[in-house]
């Protein structure tokens, strides 16, 4: 089981990864060449997560950074750490909790919506979770309005070869479930270009899942920028910012019909505003 | 149960309600005094539903009706007429599906987004359905993003008007249905100021229900375009409009997170363009 110390110490790193990606993010901001749009910068805000089945009603809680800049239309990235009880209903679909609903999840969750359409909108998610059962969790994807090659083949390397440090079936496995999970059956079309996806990662070491999950975000931190500083200054027509704001209309049919993330949150009594950050800032139907 | 010629007579009513409320629509567009706007029609679409436990495939299908004008960012209008049987998971949520999953259903349904922020967004579906049971939904109901009170209280008291005359306890429980129907959880708020709801409705006379139904797509067909008309010459500011498409943000939110007739729509095989015409033409977040 995971300890206490285990626990802290993923809080600590996920908080870290948190201030790393946001400073890249802003980094883009500033090195962006613009005569009179100013770079963006993250604003920060906590929120409370109550529990009444916990002492102090301490369910844990959060916080959301969003970025509304040049570059990045919108970028959200939350951080949250919380514990107490599943309810019934949704405690049956998690691993773990069948004798006893308590939980304890800690994570971060981002999600990019740049402005210029040639830049590909993204999403990454890294979590632990502790029930009786514990296990690591995530993955990242990428959704290009126009899709590159190069980008796709560069992002899928990327994570690929973070995969294959830790188990030779990772990689399909995970890029699999990714293809599977971003998925809107009702346009019969994936979300985006796909990357990799995983859940209930066990391999009886925290310190080697941990590991796996450090690198998953390391990966991103380092191949996502590549891909924004590719396109961020080509210039874009009004016709290739419509068909991005479709693509957001789709996006947004999936985070509201289909993601699971979406559905704990709302069901765990999570932060609304956290939660919906994933949303575009402008969608069109 | 309904007759064939029951059935037949329902639909020809549907089709004439779509028809009389699309010329009425396009008759405001008209009216509406504008520089360089041009007046918008609709366009019409048909689709089929393929269902293959019925007889060359034939499940049915529908038209929508779409105009994106100067007064209406948004109006869509859909009639569909379909039959066939329901998947088995469905099939358990609907009334009188249990010994056979048979089923027959027709219906217009219609989501009008005005450009005007002033002007009500508004919602309207007359329905009647057919399994071993048969019955008679549908309602509608306002959603302004600046509410006057005045259009709240007329808005009421039409449909108040149109239940009494069928039944004393029609109005008060058909509007506490579309106030708990139509209410975000996750926001703790409601998507509009309400209007009525209600389904099941089955007095035991075809001819009563039916002319019920009649009425409340008359008494729309009366009561909208009277809003309409009260404000779309006003002026509004981009403040104004911001609010709106924060409003429609959540419209979206409802109906790809809790809406029935989504649900209904994309598990049985409908047409998602048509299920998803509901959605706003933009909206942010």
């Amino acid at each position: 089981m995971t300890t206490l110390e285990q626990k802290a110490e993923f809080e600590k790193w996920t908080i870290k990864l948190r201030d790393d990606i946001c400073s890249e993010l802003e980094k883009i901001e500033e090195e962006y060449d613009h005569d009179y749009l100013l770079p963006g910068q993250f604003r920060r805000e906590s929120w409370q997560r109550n529990d009444p089945t916990q002492p102090d009603n301490n369910g844990g809680g959060g916080t959301m950074s969003v970025l509304k800049g040049r570059v990045f239309e919108k970028a959200g990235v939350n951080v949250s750490c919380v514990q107490g009880q599943f309810p019934e209903q949704f405690a049956k679909e998690i691993p773990g909790t069948s004798e006893n609903p308590t939980f304890w999840a800690c994570g971060i969750s981002l999600v990019i919506h740049p402005l210029n359409p040639l830049v590909p909108a993204v999403h990454m998610n890294t979590r632990h979770i502790v029930t009786s059962k514990s296990w690591f969790g995530g993955g990242a994807d990428l959704t290009p309005t126009f899709e590159f090659q190069e980008d796709t083949k560069d992002f899928h390397q990327a994570f690929r070869n973070c995969c294959d440090q830790y188990d030779p079936n990772y990689y399909a496995k995970f890029k699999l479930w990714c293809d599977e999970y971003f998925y809107l059956p009702h346009r019969n079309e994936a979300r985006g270009v796909g990357g990799i996806f995983y859940d209930y990662v066990d391999s009886g070491s925290f310190d080697t899942d941990y590991a796996f999950t450090r690198d998953v975000g390391l990966t991103f931190l380092k191949i996502y920028p590549e891909l924004v500083r590719r396109h961020f200054q080509k210039p874009w027509t009004a016709e290739d910012k419509q068909k991005q704001l479709q693509k957001r209309g789709r996006y947004a049919e999936f985070n509201l019909l289909y993601d699971r993330g979406t559905k704990f949150g709302l069901q765990t009594n999570g932060n609304t505003e956290a939660i919906l950050m994933s949303l575009p800032p402008v969608a069109v139907w």
